[in-house]
């Protein structure tokens, strides 16, 4: 199998996959310069919270390289997307190598590659809590084109389908932008894994059954009392998880932890246009005279958690004791 | 306002309005014997359970006019869509006329009044349970798509809008068919009753932020202790109202409910093709070589249900004693 990669750097051009082509086309968008990278990140080119910080890290090397000052490369990587920590956390680090005259390109490098060996810590962690042959449930893309690497929580399960533990997927669709649909499935098919896809809502009914047995989700941004923001249909599950006890996991590095954030109240949820409601890929399929409400992330109450799995290990609840642990 | 009809029947031909082409297009498809009503039933140019019975029982006299024998008839359009029992119930009712020599047109067109005035007092019974101007929270299509008249859950909607109780209406899209997008949208946007449309997988989150204040559905099919067929996403919507104590009402007439289903384990549920999934309208969104789990309908159960609203009144739990009353 072909490594997939959702970005790559080579000769001063960042290559980013646009993600909004697939799956039908492969098509890699060249960005250079920080504009460039900021336009991918805010409509969406490249999603995913690990890959965004990557992605948002070679664009500071870039605005820097090109002559512009620290706050205004800052900035313009700042506004583009407001849930993912990780594009935050990306930009102090490299705001904090800037300052201290370190080479950027090599701290930019230095994020993408300790992402890719969090990828892999967080799939073994996360597959030795699958005793048995599953069925296993994910809600949108977590996979190589949300990460530098494997994945996070579709990683652990390329994990488990090496070691032989999975029955066969099931992938939400995941409306509005369909990442489970076109990406989730896109990687698994290319990976060989069986899959079935699901509208979003039939998800709850499917872990009422019985037929679900685990379900992994990744993280844009958890509070320190263990609150996870994450896409949009995430809640759902975990409700339907806790009432039919099924083991609901998180999947997230540590960068996707902020500790700033004592809870849900301090992470913002970003709003979107409504066209991305009232269409489906570029048709309109409601009145264009209709309102919407598009959030594009839910926040998912740490009780209702079974663990967060990070490269440095498992936490379980209560969080605001165990992620502490995993501060730096 | 236009008085809208999802069927009507003149000089031997029913004219059914093709809903697939909604909101875009209004064409009436000219169903002029048995198979075409068959057609149209089964290809969803007309959905909706009182609808269908309706439909139905126009194609039954159809295909007697046209000179087939009962069983032939009856078989047909039995076979066309499982789940939704107002299909049965109205070739039962239309077989035993025939049997009894009765007029089967007449019959048909009197099912149709019927439905009309069941439609009327199931929204002055369900507006009843709101007391102050609310956001109130619709799944799928229920209104007069769906039915003869103004609806069911739809219905009791316009009622509430007309007592001026309406802040506004959330709709869920309703994947894959988009009901909810394409046809509640259409509706509320023709009575001017404010809406918002919501991917399905946002309502859970919308009502545990606590900005719904009640949920009306519809059902395809209710067991006698209960248990309540609809629209898949139905059952995630009662578990977030469930834990966030928020009324969750269950609107149908009495020729949904199936006296001869003790439960949910009574209630067939129908599997349809998953290139509804892997396609949004005309467009493929996921690797055609991904598989799909389509489940048309998901089961409620009845603990989760607060109230079932009927023509006939409004029953609470146990349903097992409280709708024994509406039964004929």
């Amino acid at each position: 199998m072909e490594e997939l990669k959702s970005f790559y750097f080579k000769d001063d051009i960042l290559y980013i996959l646009d993600q909004r082509r697939l799956p039908h086309e492969e098509i890699y968008f060249e960005a250079k310069n920080i504009n460039d990278v900021a336009y991918a990140i805010e409509d969406m080119l490249v999603r995913g919270a690990p890959a965004i910080g990557c992605v948002a890290a070679y664009g500071f090397y870039m605005g820097i390289k090109d002559g512009l000052d620290v706050d205004n490369v800052y900035n313009t990587l700042y506004h583009t997307r407001p849930t993912a920590v990780n594009l935050f956390w990306a930009l102090e680090r490299m705001k904090k190598a800037c300052l201290n005259q370190k080479n950027l390109l090599e701290e930019a490098q230095k994020i993408e590659q300790e992402d890719i060996q969090a990828n892999l810590s967080m799939a073994r962690h996360g597959a030795s809590l699958i005793k048995e042959k599953s069925v296993v449930l994910t809600h949108c893309n977590t996979g190589a084109l949300a990460t530098a690497g494997v994945g996070t929580a579709l990683g652990v399960i390329k994990e488990l389908h090496k070691q032989e533990k999975i029955d066969y997927v099931i992938a939400d669709e995941t409306r509005p932008y369909l990442q489970g649909s076109r990406l989730s499935a896109f990687e698994l098919l290319k990976a060989n894994i069986p899959h079935k896809i699901v509208v979003d809502s039939s998800a709850p009914f499917l872990i009422s059954k019985g037929i679900v047995k685990a379900v992994f989700v990744g993280a844009d941004r958890i509070a320190s009392n263990g609150d996870t923001a994450n896409k949009i249909g995430t809640f759902m599950l975990s409700l339907a998880c806790k009432e039919y006890n099924v083991p609901f996991y998180v999947v997230a590095p540590t960068s996707t932890i902020d500790f700033n954030a004592k809870s849900f109240e301090d992470i913002p949820i970003e709003q979107r246009q409504k066209d991305e409601v009232l269409k489906c890929k570029d048709a309109f399929v409601a009145p264009a005279g209709s309102e919407a409400i598009n959030y594009s992330f839910d926040i998912t109450p740490a009780q209702n958690i079974s663990a967060i799995i990070t490269e440095k290990g498992i936490a379980y609840y209560p969080y605001t004791k165990s992620l502490q642990n995993f501060k730096e």
